[in-house]
């Protein structure tokens, strides 16, 4: 396939994941191209006071936030021929499930990347997914095989 | 508006929210159908098995389980002009995160329903919401405003 | 045809407009159900923080009155055949505007009613409709012409 | 994020906002194409009769300006990841408000831009919106961090 | 099939064919709602300028009218299952193939119908459709044929 | 759920599977309407030349007959909450993995009904469904599940 | 604009307006691509059976072609941001109003290209165009100026 | 028409009609890119296990490569202009008429690629379909055909 793939990862931040798989498209050298949300932390929650003025209410900071994360993710999600969603060990992560039910809805293939212990809870995100991994290089391998030309 | 509206009423299911939004639709007289998943816990985790076979492995009954409960869940949806999400105090409930961006996706009005402390975690989805409730009550008097005739 | 037509009115709040309508269509019998915004002025621009909460800052106060707002006005759009939008003499009335282009992008049939005193201000609304009003009774007369049984 | 972003820059045509975002984006040495309408207001007021012939009547006139503009701006707010909104002090802007809900039905990202002045009558508009900027820079600022490269 | 079938009857207006395609449709007691454009010449001619008011030139009296009948007929092809769409022996009947490409394209099934001599002319809008009929009858033949209950 | 299930029984013709399941729901008295193609073989295969003339060639024959069974199965399968599609011991009934392959990107939740010894060649069809059963009643407690009032 | 436009050129094959067209946007240098039909008459009607075989009929030879042609024509259509339709003195061309009704119901800018003797029987195609013109320059001027870099 | 076009080959992988298009393309130099499933069989079959981890139950391993391939065609698919499904002598291929019906759905145009003993069991997938090929040469041929610049 001559086209490039756009592939989304979403969720958590805390773990090395989304640089194990840029390694590993490098390293194979994939006609993918990787985008993902902003993943500092910080710069991530405090985007949206720093740019648009700061708010006293903590929920409105949040809003804030939100929104100018949003034009990143959501344009990132719609261009995206493929969209991972990492849940990790720690947090809540809502909106990686959000973003897993958003793609989902506009038809999007989606592969979740979790640890055996996250099934039960995960079940209805798994059963929209095309294929449930547990290593960041599986997710590599099946980049290879979704992208290989014959 | 003569037409009936219909509202799907998706999340935690430990708590009686459901029920006291039924009675203030009820007690109000409100032309509002409310839909929403089996909240029946042990029903709903068996459903797959119970009707299709048994499984092994416990992620294939989960696979199982959740593939009808889509049926049910998905159907209403995309059914529904509106969609309440509650997450609750315990629980990660990512299908409530999915079932919140799968709505967003098709452009549904959406109705957040959570305590406060998941302000935070909650505000990419509280962003894609029309409105944050902390009571079902507030989603009673919501639903009597915008459904009310002139 | 059989079918009842469903008609949204959306725009000024300040004259009769939506009555003579309402006349209108009921002394002809016709087969249309009409929706529209809440019309109280003051009940539309409280709604957010009369249900949801006070909020300091009006911009705040103002974002929980559009979104419950847009519950309604959103819902009733899509469900919409026809979208009627009026302009009048005073205010920017953006919010008309809006809902005219939202309906222009969902493909809805929009009617503009407005003084000819906008008609260049609103050239572009006004190209995106199918018929510009002057009277409330005009949109009545094509209701009765759209709706006529042969 | 590899692909270039398209971001369409609707409304007001009498200051220079458009030219301070074009200036930040290329100082910046961004990834993101910017279009918009032709703000030449007579060459816009009149591209209908110029190219299709005269009309006596103003509003035929404007109709086929409205007809030919359309084709620009229709055109480029499909093709746009992102739409700028911005409302001046003047004016009623009816199309910039036409254009943004345009924007919203069809799913795009949207930032609104104007005085703090208009909060109230943009109410709708702005809850349809991502980020509500005061200034240009702002929303290059925005276009730097959701194009950001980690 | 419980459901009523919404079948519209798109073009020409000189020739009885809609009243036979009606009284077929009587007679057999189908769960069939047929709907059209106004079939009177004169009323669809002049409705523009008899309700928006009149005009000096021809070309803007046929923009009025076009409008005020698209309010009728994109609502109906919208609503409808099925579009028949009759081309006579005489008049070009541009608009029966527009509307027979508007059906096309929103995904409708469609019914052509029209004489033998113009099957050359008419084979791109045939080879959208699901049948050719020669005479209304046929028409009511498969509409008994698509909706028996078994 | 107040609103009655529209369900499409598509495939295998030559066994009692649709009796089984229509008398499943009729005795459990569920919401549901069930449709499907017409299953007289002979009717199905002469349709087209019935009503709209002999065809010489057979596949000119098949062509005008699939033309009109499209009216019937495509206007049902854009109806249904949910397709049934059944595979059987014999035929190749390529027409029901073509339903299948519709329903699927319409984005319709599928179950499929079909003997253990087609699980391999019938990998991606199952992979594209929320159940995939063996006998008929397994749809009807599915029905019955997914309808349950709580 | 940065981007390239696509504009689909449909209709009358017996003049020389695509070339002027052609000519007209050459000589200007416009980032405008230009597609069309096979214009070659004899290679268009015998293209079906050319490649797929013989017919005995010519309506299943006409609809052999039909199809051939419309893998053409419906994809450049399906991504062209423009269609220019053009009507000429002779022929009844439903295709080209087949042509106009199908991207119009795609969302697609329209230019209607024909002779002041048309206007009345092509009103509702007028009436979705965003421009009607009498000569192929302007429609190279309106190419001009909804493509101009400011 | 400058803009390449990409055109998915679906179904049957025992024969060498895939390179005997590739070469006809390469042959004729024409702007069309070629993009298919993987061929490898045992490849395809053991994707799943082999990445994700094996399975005890046939029905799962199959699921599980399933899933991973869809990855791969539903993205090709939806990127398609055009889909040319082919069904050979032997197999059932349901995977083939499931992505013929996926891709009409989506509105793809669709060639087939049979011999004629199957024209009757294919009768609804050839309905569906702009042209029926007998042999790789023909779709060759028609690639050259609409892709041709005049």
């Amino acid at each position: 396939m001559a086209e490039r793939w756009r592939v989304y990862l979403s969720g958590e931040i805390h773990s090395d994941w989304r640089e194990r798989i840029r390694a590993g498209v490098a390293e194979a050298g994939l006609e993918v191209d990787l985008t993902g949300p902003v993943t500092d932390h910080a710069a991530s929650d405090d985007c949206g006071v720093a740019i648009l003025g700061a708010e006293e209410q903590p929920i409105w900071k949040d809003r804030k936030g939100a929104g100018v994360n949003a034009i990143r993710t959501r344009t990132a999600i719609e261009k995206a021929d493929l969209v991972v969603v990492r849940f990790g060990e720690k947090y809540r992560q809502w909106n990686a499930a959000f973003d897993a039910g958003y793609a989902a809805a506009l038809g999007k293939r989606i592969i979740t990347l979790h640890p055996e212990e996250h099934n039960h809870a995960l079940k209805e995100v798994d059963a929209a997914a095309c294929a449930v991994c547990r290593e960041p290089q599986q997710v590599v391998e099946i980049l290879k095989y979704v992208t290989a030309q014959e």
